[in-house]
């Protein structure tokens, strides 16, 4: 039994500071690099890509919608179009650095408010698979399981991967809870790992009204700009590790 | 004999239109697209791409600084680190475009003020040929001939590709006349195509001064923002051809 | 009777350009200024202003959506918190450029999707309300009638301006029919002209689908960015003054 | 005998945070705070009014060259128009919020890469001067003794105030010495107290090549983006304190 961390990272930008990589890279198995629009200048995404290829952490691509200023957490109504040639665009820039220090690109995630649609909304959920499809057809792209993005990049013939978040709260049909909302974060490391385990070992979990929903996954994410992520990421580690799951990247 | 033409393209941003590229495209053999810092975003990018391939247009990288407002043509004391992400992050981001309608990236050619700082600052200069170099070093870089920008691409074994500019008025010092000085834009179609013929044929043109320089062109350049733009490139090809000279992409 | 024709102006960025200002200024009564957020930089402002107070044009601003790239037309989840401080920031970098020409601020008209989920969303046109009325508690507010807006700006004891559009197209319910749909957009600026006058006389209007609308209006818009615009704005005042309607600012 | 202490602040922006502001804003006595151009959204910019109000600080205007990426350190060959023009919308939209707030601009500094231009730049210095003056010929500015600012802003005849920096190392000839080089920062708050008491009572103190400075000043500048700001501020007030000199703003 085998399962990947993941964790949002790269989010610095300029001169402004966000995440610890360099702790939380000693825990996860794969990052998720901001590409540029939501977080993550040229400088920033290139010395994260050095970083994860010095920790032996796998590199997806990150991609996000272009304000930088609300952390492409903003859903904005951005056309089918543009969330193609914009996706496209982030997965190119990114590749440059990779391909300069001679790394494969492991798999897509889409960022935030863009995730977040594509769970939704099915033009943007096929214009992702599309831009990721058209990059390069053998790319995983981790998905919220059971949305548009899951159904349109498996009908293009991606692989998808099916995420689940530990240290998010869930509606009882397997949504995130809204960030703000009682439950939605939990800053607990021992209730985090404990949700990993129970989601990994029995694949379901308790949301946040009491009712339980089911959750199959094969990556569990973990927050970069939470302050205590490393904290988090190396409990949930430790917990799997100790129910004898090996923890790399899928 | 043979010449290239190339001119700046890509240089819509949003709602915002410049050039009219699908009428220049008739007459030049190689673009330098705009990739997102000073113009072109990436719906423009995509367009611009597809356009190329439609009228068999050989397709260059034409990164420049993050400008926007200033178009890339405002000196900016970026660090070599940020010149060198900044390249990549560009080559990149143009090249998944190029993947997706299966092109290749033909040549790299510094735009604006990061093009005339190459021109004479070794730092910036060593800070793209690396860039390019890291990239693809089988990639041309179209330089402004004995430059800092030459001197380091061909120290990097990189193949430089001289340019000249048959509608920019020369210093007697072989630079560029500054943009607003006089002399310094071409705007007669005439007296470009025969400046242009002047400079392939003989290896030389008159300065703004009446001085005799010397230039050496494997391609010659056309500004894509110049409102005539099509008309010049139409006569600098009508009258290349007239004396023999094939036009085509290096 | 009198009535006031206002346009979206000031709308270049940097090097891009964008409407003929100088000559559709020869025919409204009062500009909405693009303040910076989806278009106009600060020399455009500054140069807009100069061209208003010159042409005797009264300045209204005009706030949008932070959204370069998509002209300020794409929809964001903005909270109410960035709403206001967005607002409140444009209004101010206008007030600067009138302070030092000596102009008063004459109005205030949100811009394209801020203006259309201010005509929905209560908790959005509450957010520009309060900023116009911070601001300046006696600044008028342009509004679509019978919207949020207007009763935000009303609660608030803002005095509103009710405006209709001759060269758009509009939905049975009295909202403009949207972008791109049928008969959303008026090119022919005799059709324009025929429409303001039966606005301002009669007080209704013809939908797209053939219904009778009512609309009551103290100022028409006119669109800067429609190529004709000047044309437009031209005949729909000529075909006003020869029914002897005064147009001036309200 | 009185000194004011002056802080860089609200330098977040969005998601981002920089600097301590509360706690800093204990010691010092007034704040410059970035306009949105290289930090400081809207809203980060109204909260940090309020945080002024509310702690009795001066609210300065600190307006930066439009580079986010860069922090507004990073030179750029802005002509004298636009920068006119930048620092006018910056003022502007920075006293929107102090209109809202019923309080005063106390005072402009340019920061960082501008700040530096108008220390050595006659066209720069005077379109800063300009600007200030014409949005309000009382508005004093804080200068850097003996430069092209301050003889520019004496000429239309604004107030200027003299600045130093206790815990920035001087070059011999009264310039900051440049970030990077040795001596620059001094990180320690008893040396930065001893050089603020040295500053204030003596009128001079060493450079970083051990030589002796004049240095004339009516304010003192603390860096927000330290992370020690606060006790060296804390430190720099105390140890003036203990020498008589009362600490308010000028």
């Amino acid at each position: 039994m085998r399962m990947d961390l993941n964790a949002d990272a790269g989010e610095s930008f300029g001169s402004w500071k966000l995440g610890n990589d360099e702790e939380l890279f000693k825990y996860v198995t794969s990052a998720n690099l901001a590409c540029g629009f939501h977080a993550g200048d040229p400088l920033t995404l290139y010395k994260s890509v050095r970083l994860c290829k010095q920790l032996g952490v796998a590199v997806g691509a990150h991609p996000g919608f272009p304000d930088l200023r609300g952390f492409g957490r903003r859903e904005m109504a951005a056309t089918p179009g543009e969330v193609y040639t914009d996706v496209l665009y982030q997965l190119g820039a990114l590749s440059a650095f990779l391909r300069v220090e001679g790394l494969p690109l492991h798999h897509v995630k889409a960022h935030g408010a863009l995730y977040n649609l594509a769970a939704k909304d099915a033009a943007t959920a096929k214009a992702i698979a599309q831009a990721v499809h058209d990059f390069d057809p053998g790319l995983p792209v981790v998905v919220l399981p059971s949305t548009p993005l899951e159904a349109e990049a498996l009908a293009l013939g991606l692989r998808v991967v099916r995420e689940a978040f530990p240290e998010r709260g869930y509606a009882p049909d397997g949504r995130l809870a809204a960030r703000g909302t009682p439950g939605s974060l939990i800053h607990d490391p021992e209730e985090a790992a404990r949700r990993a385990v129970r989601i990994v070992l029995a694949g379901e979990l308790e949301a946040v009204d009491g009712s339980l929903i089911r959750l199959e996954a094969q990556t569990l994410c973990i927050h970069g700009d939470n302050p205590n992520a490393p904290q988090i990421a190396r409990r949930i580690r430790q917990a799997l590790e100790a129910e004898g799951i090996e923890i790399r990247a899928f």
